[in-house]
């Protein structure tokens, strides 16, 4: 069974806990995407009804358009039931490094407004601790990029402008470093210190929003709850 | 002696501290305006050169231009020698509100990368506490003013989103929230929640950022040093 299978069933059946009535955030990247693609589904089986969706990204709003899923927006629905969203690397403590496709302000903004966010990923993305696999985007305003970049050089970063001479912007025109600090040892200090600064927008940890992570590997698909150690998982 | 008054001659006072070769940021709003008026004639009449500045908004860029000082950006020179700049409210610790002109953002920046940060106001800003003559103006992404509306309610503010139905865009297209919190009893308390929002870029609580103050009042001009109580203040 492929990676991209994994994604899918993991994805699968996060769309199967969103019931009729619901306002869903719609994360970005191709994990998510998988679960979009299943609300469709569910909606044209006449499975599912009455749903409107919060999209992470302009990317993600074009999709769920073409598949025929209503949108709103959270001026519109500022409490969002559920969210299904993947990650670039989880540890062990449900804390998650995001922002691999660049969408992390949208996606931590429909985060913190969700009752409950539903993290889906193949097993390749677990780890023992965030930073050993996977460089921390940091979006920056383009005015203090090189300010920013400094200052996080001090922290000990190795860091990276994405796209290099033909820098990646996101949705909200900024800059992305891609940080890395190795592991990261105290994600929650990090993440103060990234607060902080005024030129950092957003950056891609993921602390305590996490309430439920879906993993697709080799063994099937599992699901565990925050509060539940991994071993406790419901299997599927 | 008119307000402006006090304020021209804060602002010269502040202008006369700049000296050839140094990198200078300048501030929007009024006072600040005044600072950048005085740079100008300084280079004019000889008595400075090899200045460049670094503008915390389009505006001041602009008159910046027309005055004839030559412009920089942080990502040429991210360490800035001096700071010229106003404060909405200054309390007795050198913490301020910033913000009233909306260029907090790129303000907090220029300040965080400067060596020294030079507050130039008339004597109506000063005050007790923080929050007792001014709104606390917070800037939001757009995609969240909502659910940030609702949590700065939720801390106590009464908030008006500024310009109303014709929303006030800042240079970086981001909205601006004026929140009345009344009182501000633990201003870094408050700005650390602020700064955790992902849906916040910026705020206009600066704090810890000043070294010095220049009052300008019906007594005369004061400048007061950071660590320096008010009453050992150097009086010109």
């Amino acid at each position: 069974m492929s990676v991209d299978n994994w994604k899918r069933a993991a994805a699968h059946h996060a769309a199967g806990l969103v019931k009729p009535g619901m306002v869903v955030g719609l994360g970005h990247g191709s994990t998510a995407a998988f679960a979009v693609e299943r609300l469709a589904a569910r909606l044209r089986q006449g499975a599912l009804s009455d749903i409107v969706g919060v999209p992470c990204s302009t990317d993600v709003a074009r999709a769920a358009r073409l598949l025929g899923i209503p949108l709103t927006t959270l001026d519109e629905h500022p409490i969002v039931q559920i969210t299904i969203d993947g990650a670039d690397e989880v540890d062990p403590d449900m804390n998650l490094i995001k922002g691999g496709g660049g969408a992390l302000l949208r996606e931590k903004v429909v985060a913190t407004a969700s009752e409950r966010v539903i993290i889906v990923v193949d097993g390749s993305k677990l780890s023992p601790h965030l930073g050993s696999r996977f460089a921390l985007p940091v979006e920056v305003v383009p005015f203090a990029c090189a300010v920013e970049a400094r200052y996080l050089e001090s922290l000990g970063a190795l860091v990276v402008r994405r796209g290099g001479e033909a820098p990646f912007l996101t949705d909200g025109g900024n800059v992305i470093l891609d940080c890395n600090f190795g592991t990261i040892e105290s994600p929650h200090e990090l993440a103060a210190r990234l607060n902080a600064r005024p030129g950092i927008v957003a950056h891609g940890l993921f602390l305590d929003l996490a309430t439920d992570l879906i993993v697709g590997d080799d063994r099937g698909v599992r699901h565990v709850r925050r509060g539940a150690s991994r071993t406790e998982a419901t299997a599927q």
